[in-house]
């Protein structure tokens, strides 16, 4: 996944258990695009400073994810729930009522995740 | 919510962030069964020591649900996964084409979600 997507979806999920202060220096530098040097200036405090935070908070979104696996179901449902839509849309364009079986397997298959 | 069902479901989703031995105590303590005061003998603590830990873990798994709302989510897409699955058998047992016209809806809703 690129960087920027993952780290995206990761802060869309966990970022609330970042602190305060983490989140907003995250997003002023993976989101807002500010230089390290501008987010420096602005928290008084060192460019490495910066730096290392946002690696920490990097490792800690990372973790989450290795440890609750949310990302992963979700994305796997969507994936499903999608399947779904197609099959419905498919049967209305004059589809069979295979496309329902295939919605009713699908169904049992998400409340099994 | 029934207090267990609650500290199951939130353990469900957050247990992995609670540590080894907050796992290890909340476990025996909520699911196995056992008494604060076997588990405060079997761990070398207090009695109050298990007790506090206990409502620590409590705490802290409703915090997290609190800033991160994953279950209300998980839960409400389950309760539509589930009305797609009931739409699905209405139309196998002779429903009409509304029924998959309602999915297609459904599906949609919990894109948005």
């Amino acid at each position: 996944m690129e960087k920027f997507v993952e780290q995206a979806l990761l802060y869309d999920f966990y970022g609330e258990l970042l602190t305060e202060h983490q989140k907003r220096i995250y997003e002023d530098v993976v989101f807002n695009d500010l230089s390290l040097s501008e987010v420096a200036e602005q928290q008084k405090i060192s460019r490495q400073g910066v730096h290392d935070l946002i690696k920490r908070c990097d490792r800690s979104l990372r973790d989450y994810e290795a440890k609750l696996g949310l990302i992963r179901k979700f994305e796997e449902t969507r994936r499903l729930v999608g399947e779904i839509h197609r099959l419905a849309r498919e049967f209305d364009a004059g589809g069979d009522a295979s496309c329902v079986k295939k919605i009713e397997q699908i169904s049992e298959q998400i409340g099994e995740l």
